[in-house]
């Protein structure tokens, strides 16, 4: 199954038969898709990767790089993320670090810790879609996560109590979120945090998309925000980072990253060992190498590329679309969240724009966990050159305006 | 944390403080190891793994090598493996195929998939320690998975309801398990595939060691035997095959596999993709290159190689023991199990044999679902040549004839 199969599968309210006759019309020539929320695999530092790769795979070094190792991750990988959270305003050390396989993972790891079946997670509406996936296996009940609507903590406590469980962690994506591309100000971070003390829940923080601005000053992470409040004391801290090397360097190898107290991080290297015994060493090595030799360099060709191709998605939606149609202005990230006229439904929507325009994109409704928002969609604009971008805004206006 | 430190937490009966002083005498010069259970790092294919990840990161291939990749796994990669399980007397297709992150995944995924707190496991006493660290995050119970001992099936039943829950499957590793080195004989395999028919549950065969045969007949997988059974129809089947290349390849790459019917692989699959979206694509891709070019070649190597060291093993074993011990002879895999006087503990004796003679090995105790076995302990020959064995073994002697 191709990626555009399995990211059609998640479209709520379709049915496997009709997103089959959908993924026909995808493998048109000439289709446009902003559906894939995924790197441009042409930026890939594939040159730098199979440098280290063949640097791990001498004699000398094989006996380490193909064998087991240990549950935490490589010493040198998280000693470099320890040094890459200090940037970012977070004092850690390697033993506050666990290496993942991707932030998928750190997920799933942090819906076993947390949940019980039928407790409360409290998520954005919309949110990440595989964060409901991951945090699904564990049967909890959602909640609407509320930023700057100064719902009291209490309700939040009422409700899941009333629903049989407790509320164990909020989870957000406060830099250029998936799939809304918003982020959050620093003013917001310390509400969220505020929440989270009055009701003494864990906070995970998903910085999948934090490298990538391409506008404005880089606001500090949740958790050094609320390390700075706690005089430092990174075990007191209630927020989980959810780091990854998958938007930066490369998702084939899924490396990803957890900081947290050392209590919370020793309890997920049990859970890591159990569960897989460890991420693959060989793509810890290589991922180490790459990073500390041109994490910067790249990360700045990296945030030319996708902000000029930000900047021809929202110059391109500016020009086309017609009134009624709204959209977010992400300072970073991969995606344009789309807000159609009330009424309209984005699902059908991505069908007229499959058969009359050869026009991919992600109905909005699949990234609320209540089935709500039916009249969204997400747009991508990291995988397309500029021309492109700007001839996909133009087809999806005219779908749209076909279809009020 | 080292490898060893990780053995010696497992360690049963031990306090942390108490490993950590074990830990410091494992650091001396001299020490002999056959505690890990693990590949000899000498004879990893790491040329030809430099090989296939250079070909697999060309500016062609990246796009694909580094990219987010399908949850289910590598394509030619499950083709290659529905063609080696062909070769055991499995017929399937590369939907019956789930990639796994080491065979560990596969023995997580399938805890989940089968356990609720308080059902039953049937397992080996003794068994894999890491089977035992998957299933309990999920709270089971174990019962004791009897074998040639005319056990009625009833009575499973019975004892996993009067304990509140199900009998839900029977995990076993039929070829040279870990840690016994024991392998099933057909008729036994037969046996616990009709008492599986006659509770409903599944069977989970651990085949990680099946390839390490130096000696006998191989004996056709518990999943051939099923098939064959019904007819070929391998969707009519409950044994569920959990294959490896960690002991054949590298365990490094983190691949392993699962062979069931579609039903269940299309649950493994949406499993899977919740909890760490697929495996690294670059392992994938370069496990497959590696498998398709050297597997039989390198297998015969490893078999030879580690064959020597069994029979060295046995020999030594033979020449130095004292009257009152035995131990099994394995036909392949990476162990030998050795049974103490009644009344010997293998935890105080590893204690002794690391001051004494320098010696490290794993106490059975912690192979057991029930806290027995204290009088077992288990010996690895890979990753030792026939000298430090036949050394080894001779300390090991002294060590037990002294504590007698």
């Amino acid at each position: 199954m191709t990626i555009s199969a399995q990211f059609a599968k998640r479209i709520s309210g379709m049915k496997a038969s009709e997103i089959r006759e959908l993924l026909k019309l995808l493998d048109q020539p000439g289709m446009l898709s902003f559906a894939g929320g995924i790197p441009d695999p042409a930026l890939f530092p594939a040159e730098a990767f199979a440098d280290a790769c063949q640097a791990a795979l001498t004699p000398e070094r094989q006996a380490q790089s193909l064998q087991y190792s240990v549950s935490e991750g490589y010493l040198p990988l998280r000693e470099w993320i320890a040094t890459h959270m200090a940037r970012l305003g977070v004092t850690c050390t390697p033993d506050n670090v666990l290496i993942t396989s991707g932030s998928q993972q750190a997920l799933d790891y942090l819906g076993k810790l947390f949940l019980n079946p039928g407790d409360t997670a409290l998520v954005g509406w919309p949110t990440y879609l595989g964060a409901l996936a991951a945090f699904n296996a564990y049967e909890p009940r959602y909640d609407r996560l509320r930023i700057g609507e100064n719902q009291p903590p209490e309700s939040y406590a009422a409700a899941a109590e009333a629903a049989g469980g407790r509320v164990k962690f909020a989870y957000l994506s406060p830099d250029f979120a998936n799939p809304t591309g918003v982020t959050l100000t620093r003013a917001e971070r310390m509400q969220v945090l505020e929440m989270a003390e009055a009701l003494d829940i864990a906070v995970l923080e998903d910085a999948a998309y934090q490298p990538l601005r391409y506008e404005g000053e880089d606001i500090p992470p949740m958790l050094a925000l609320e390390q700075a409040q706690k005089g430092g004391d990174l075990d007191a801290c209630r927020t989980l980072y959810c780091g990854t090397f998958s938007k930066s360097l490369s998702p084939g190898l899924r490396v990803g990253w957890v900081v947290a107290a050392k209590p919370v991080i020793q309890q997920l290297v049990l859970m890591k060992q159990a569960s897989d015994l460890h991420s693959a060493t060989l793509n810890q090595i290589a991922t180490h190498q790459v990073a500390a030799q041109m994490f910067d360099a790249h990360i700045a060709n990296l945030r030319a590329v996708y902000g000029r191709r930000r900047d021809a998605m929202l110059a391109a939606l500016e020009a086309h679309m017609p009134d009624g149609v709204s959209w977010t202005r992400p300072e970073g990230g991969m995606f344009v969240w789309l807000t159609l006229p009330e009424g309209m439904n984005g699902a059908a929507l991505l069908q007229q724009a499959l058969e009359q325009e050869k026009l991919a994109f992600v109905p909005g409704q699949a990234f609320f966990a209540d089935g709500s928002g039916a009249n969204s969609l997400r747009l991508s604009f990291s995988t397309s050159g500029e021309a492109v971008i700007a001839e996909g805004m133009a087809r999806l206006a005219r779908v749209i305006k076909s279809a009020c």
